[in-house]
């Protein structure tokens, strides 16, 4: 099978590894804009070839679309446009406005909505790892809007990647990955500014720097390219999540403020519940 | 050396497994007012015996203070009265509380204040690991006030820890923690109260969860016992940077609401800026 991937970049790039690894995909072709991109996945040997967009598309069976949600919503109608026997699938982080650009679309059928829930806070070519997605959750979204036999291509794949299938509605997504996802990279991205506004007077915190603060700041290095659309799409909800993320840091603040270390015990006891899903 | 550990958990209970291994320790004495420590410091091997407090201060060349910070605070004093020869090190999350304990007794020279920079999100004697503490900062404080003896000797333990040394005063360790430990805590409990909060209305959202919400919220795992205390202590540091932190979730809230996306691009790129410390 011919697999068509759009944007080579880490979750494109670790997709078309793992597509070719698995034996599904015995050519895949890479479309991406930045040429560097383009080099540096075919030196990586992520695909087998680079070619234009129409030409791409046109010789796929499976076509990938992988870059930042703005340009997917953008691009998804003339990929449709072109397609006949094709099955176009998305990976992006929100659902909601992908699925209503392809509504209108004649070959609406021929589209997957998807989102595969793994990513690092690398981008790029060079981010794409062997043996990504193992183990994870992926969404489909609005199955009944997508040909049968798309949608049995694209459970395919995410089954030979050892993903888990859920299916929900694209509402339904975009709220719940506000709460797993979205406000999570929020937080880290304030606590990277917090603690490097404060740099410019203490510049050795950061040699204490141990992992409990690696690991809640990790996600501050995310691409402001990819992650800016998805809080565009998904402002209304990641809104309403920042809007409770900071009333519960006002709970902790008024705890500490009027030294009520009963209630601080209570708060962080109830924080520990996150052990029942958590392991 | 018999080395006697005041609180197996944790920290004490890694430290133990390390000084063995080390050969630094021929024997371990283990003190813990939870009896169920004592019997599970025993059957991990962690600790050779398990004694009274009195007896095991007396026994031992060098003794480890392992306990939350404010049962530390409290017996630090009447340690220091029974020694003579033997060092007495803790190993506390705050400094500044731990080193007013200790500033009146006939023998604060004994005493070195220290806060190795490793942790996990588990505690109790299971939680112990080998290998820990490899290639973390650890600080020693108010080195001034400790007997040249006594900083050497510890400085050799941590030096056989793989950790690498530095010295500060206890008001400067306290400001610092509050940025690169206790914020990040804070944040990871208010995120776990966030989401767990809306778990009622939601329950399918944890199927979701992937690596960066996990990464983000494991610190929430983390004991009150422990973490209470370190917020008591630390309160006035810590709010300053929770101030901070509330300011800066709080210009991402102002970008999405008035759909300012040129300075919530601003704003990660700044974040991005973590990257110059963390690899």
């Amino acid at each position: 099978m011919t697999v068509t991937i759009i944007g080579i970049g880490l979750i494109g790039g670790s997709m078309a590894l793992a597509l070719k690894e698995k034996g599904f995909a015995n050519k895949v072709i890479g479309v991406d804009a930045n040429p560097d991109h383009c080099t540096k996945a075919m030196e990586l040997g992520l695909v087998d070839e680079i070619r234009g967009l129409e030409e791409a598309v046109l010789a796929a069976d499976l076509i990938v679309l992988a870059i930042p949600i703005d340009r997917a919503e953008t691009l998804l109608p003339a990929i449709l446009n072109m397609v006949n026997r094709q099955v176009v699938m998305d990976v992006g982080s929100t659902k909601k406005i992908i699925c209503e650009s392809a509504a209108t679309s004649a070959n609406r059928g021929r589209f997957v909505a998807t989102h595969p829930m793994w990513g690092t806070e690398y981008s790029g070519p060079e981010a794409a790892v062997k043996g990504a997605f193992e183990d994870k959750a992926t969404v489909i979204c609005s199955r009944e809007d997508s040909n049968a036999d798309a949608v049995a291509l694209v459970e395919k794949v995410y089954g030979l990647l050892g993903m888990h299938l859920m299916y929900m509605n694209a509402d339904d997504h975009d709220v719940r990955v506000a709460y797993v996802s979205h406000i999570s990279h929020i937080t880290s991205f304030a606590l990277a500014n917090t603690v490097l506004e404060k740099e410019k007077e203490e510049d050795t915190i950061f040699e204490l720097a141990s992992g409990g603060f690696e690991s809640t700041v990790r996600l501050a290095k995310s691409n402001p390219a990819m992650w800016v659309p998805i809080f565009m799409q998904n402002r209304e909800n990641v809104l309403d999540v920042l809007n409770e993320h900071i009333a519960q840091l006002r709970k902790f603040k008024a705890c500490l403020e009027k030294e009520n270390y009963e209630y601080l015990e209570e708060l962080i006891e109830k924080a520990n519940g996150i052990k029942r899903i958590l392991k």
